[in-house]
């Protein structure tokens, strides 16, 4: 069924607003939600709400905490979650990176106890909306094998890039693993099978059952090469934040477990050059236009085929499947907000 | 034939001086490049060096030169490399970097107008060397098709990440292209034949044939994502140091052009966590000790080939053609250094 953005993000907001949430912290975390359905990524998308309705329900994600941030160095933010909402903790912290920036050029927030961000996306895209480069990047349960292993070791470790240009942003966001485990929720959700070499099972056997891959170990994308990609950002991720390695991660795909990974933004101020964003745009037009291999496939620049999507979606709605719009319907709460375990924190 | 570290550094650091280098500069260039011998990536060893030393003979490279850096916000460092050594210019860059972050915890230098890096995990193991976490990318000439597409629009954009940890670092340096255009220069100039897929030759057609490749453009590790991070490396190097774009970069692999890429090199300062370098450190021993798809094939970690391929060569020396250690030979110069197109410029 096709759903509308306003419709989208108005139950997700009174849903966790009915869970104790402030209404900007709803709205924001309502917000990244839907951004991951129009861009065509369901798997980042509403059906993680039910699992973060829980969590807060059980005083695992606090909805009114934005995280307690401190400088540990002139441009480098540490910040404790506080076991708040993902977008709200980033957002928060990214705010105060991009004041810094103004005079340092650069800044990094190393974030920990905070829950899950959602899409990478979403937040470079805020960054570059400013004129700036981001990077985000985040850590995750262990779900990836090692090239050659087969055994969930790593977790998806996702990375997101943005390049401010005289036109659109170059927005990459991607998972180090072959495929999100995300989608392969979403996969198993609906029944479907997975492709052949995505993923094996707990004991290590190649899989396309996308219900025994959920309980095994996902391919590295791109061979050794990935693989070490996805370990670096593991060991920044972790070396920074000082957060859990994979193994000892919980609580991004759970509603038992306090959220121990880590997140990295940072914001980067691009060189002054007067014509640069000009020649970022222009290149990436000329890379679009550059001869396809198949003429039917024309190439894209990363974020091309989300903008799409995005751009459609707000006009048409987005699908999302009668059964989650169902169970998220019977989530309302008619009662006042019940306390949660944080309540007592507060001041 | 086999040859000793101190013999390849000797004679590589004699045939820069006989060209005007002075003796610090031309030890810091003989090192980077034995270094590349000496862990088994002949591609970005000495069968540069003839290039090099012409590029220095036709002033295109000043082998004084340190470049020309200036903080142009709190914690990034502009820096013209004024056509110096790229180890040279680098590792001027690098030692302001470290000064400057101990009190801001993140500093970059953006480099433009400087000449060839060498293996970029050179530099990262310097800064992991001092505690502290290091990334380097460089960008290159068009030597990369877009995923799905036919004609070199990207550099191979190499990216290379150090993180300490209480044992050895992680070190991981990769081109962003199934295979460095310096390998396929080895594959040429020893007559092999390349691997299917690795490449196509200038019309679009895939290649086996090396000379051929050399041409064409080789394709993206890893599909889709690997050239999606390419893509991102190249726009975040030419976006930060102001440097040119792939299908006008001149000047790595020739000796008629000044070179107009760009490097950045950041550091960053690990978290305070008092256990955390040995988490990091176990978390890698549990990796490599982690089950292998097949028994013979231990999980390797970045780095590990190597560090262990570089011992080995340190204790029996590394190989080397005989026609290359001749044509190095022959190159040595008996009169004093002949005045270089810079002459006149330095004070």
């Amino acid at each position: 069924m096709k759903i509308f953005e306003d419709d989208a993000l108005a139950l997700a907001t009174r849903l966790l607003v009915q869970r104790g949430a402030p209404p900007p912290n709803a709205a924001l975390q309502a917000r990244v939600l839907v951004e991951a359905e129009l861009k065509g990524h369901p798997s980042h998308g509403l059906q993680r709400l039910p699992r973060l309705l829980a969590r807060i329900e059980r005083g695992l994600a606090d909805p009114r905490a934005e995280g307690r941030a401190r400088w540990r160095a002139g441009a480098v933010l540490d910040v404790d979650g506080e076991s708040g909402l993902g977008p709200v903790v980033a957002m928060a912290g990214l705010k105060q990176l991009l004041e810094r920036a103004e005079s340092t050029g650069i800044a990094l927030a190393a974030v920990r106890n905070s829950n899950h961000l959602g899409m990478l996306a979403w937040y470079v895209e805020q960054i570059a909306a400013e004129g700036w480069i981001g990077i985000a990047m985040s850590s995750s349960e262990a779900l990836v094998h090692p090239h050659g292993g087969t055994r969930a070791m790593l977790g998806t470790n996702p990375l997101a890039i943005a390049v401010p240009t005289a036109g659109r942003p170059l927005v990459l966001d991607l998972a180090t693993s072959t495929v999100s485990m995300g989608k392969i929720h979403h996969y198993a959700a609906n029944d479907q099978p997975i492709p052949a070499g995505w993923a094996c099972d707990a004991h290590g056997r190649p899989t396309t059952d996308a219900a025994l891959a959920r309980a095994g170990a996902i391919a590295p994308f791109g061979g050794a090469k990935g693989y070490g990609i996805g370990l670096a950002l593991e060991l920044l991720v972790a070396g920074l934040a000082g957060s859990a390695l994979a193994p000892e991660v919980r609580g991004t795909l759970d509603a038992d477990f306090a959220c121990n990974k880590g997140d990295v933004l940072m914001v980067i101020q691009p060189a002054a050059a007067p014509d640069l964003a000009r020649r970022l745009a222009d290149y990436l037009d000329h890379i679009r236009n550059s001869p396809a291999a198949d003429a039917s496939q024309p190439i894209k620049v990363p974020g091309d085929g989300a903008a799409r999507r995005h751009a459609r979606s707000r006009d048409e709605g987005f699908d999302i499947s009668p059964q989650l719009w169902d169970q998220l319907g019977a989530l309302e709460l008619s009662s006042t907000p019940t306390p949660t375990a944080f309540e007592g924190q507060t001041q």
